[in-house]
């Protein structure tokens, strides 16, 4: 597997981007573009994580979602401490390429969130009210947890530590 | 409506963050946090954006969604141009409060994407196969056009222009 893995340099022909047939996904000045995980089967939208041109390369070669911690700095295979991977079914691009959508079956426990829920988007945020000086107070919707998140990371401080989704 | 709507900022209190009831949405450095726009009835996933404080406060309070244009630089009201609206139907936030998910309503021509089609993941990215000298193919998934963006945009450069998704 190439260390380093090529993807043609975005042009600036508007047209190409939208309409053609050559994968040119534009990565941030961080290097990374953003992906959002949707489940296969029903479509439920399950987190939102970041690639490099390394972890898409590796997605797409394997079939396995591949993603970069942000918090920790590294090429993280999802699931590879969790169990938890997900293998994805389709990979689709977005009209100008910075943004990528994973269709994917879950493995595991069948939870996405390092909070040991299904999906990251666990919480709802009430709409049609002035925002009041205290704020807004979010709702939990799907709050059932599907493993224990202290004991998968064997980390006594697991909930304090900057995991980034699902790792 | 206020002209700098305040959300509190997000502590460093892990625990309070993914598991507390206190909306405290991470902006980026630029101020902007990215957004999923899924459909609500069918969960399919439409496109990605960007919201700063103001196009999120707009959003809850209205129900209407609201985004933040990166490449014209302001505050724009989905559909005020195409008069392809989104009407959120529910908000969420995930575990760190840095990505957002909004399951709307389509009005008009039920179309997201600024080049006509309904969702803006319309080409798919094969799968399975080492990256060659030549990259990736893209192919087609779904092309229909539910309008005509040169008429609708009413600018004969429109597909030269830096259109950001839908506007």
């Amino acid at each position: 597997m190439k260390k380093e893995p090529l993807f043609p340099p975005q042009g600036t022909d508007k047209s190409e981007i939208e309409e053609g047939s050559v994968f040119a996904p534009r990565f941030d000045k961080d290097g990374l573009i953003p992906v959002v995980a949707a489940e296969a089967a029903t479509g439920e939208v399950l987190m939102v994580a970041y690639m490099n041109a390394e972890a898409l390369a590796r997605t797409i070669e394997t079939g396995e979602a591949h993603y970069w911690s942000r918090s920790r700095g590294k090429l993280w295979r999802k699931g590879e401490t969790s169990g938890n991977a997900q293998r994805v079914v389709e990979l689709r691009t977005d009209c100008d390429q910075d943004a990528l959508l994973l269709k994917v079956e879950l493995t595991g426990s069948e939870a996405c969130c390092h909070t040991g829920r299904r999906s990251c988007f666990y919480r709802a945020v009430p709409l049609g009210e002035p925002i009041g000086k205290d704020g807004v107070t979010l709702r939990l919707i799907d709050g059932e947890r599907r493993f224990d998140p202290e004991s998968v990371y064997r980390h006594s401080g697991a909930a304090n530590r900057t995991l980034k989704k699902s790792e």
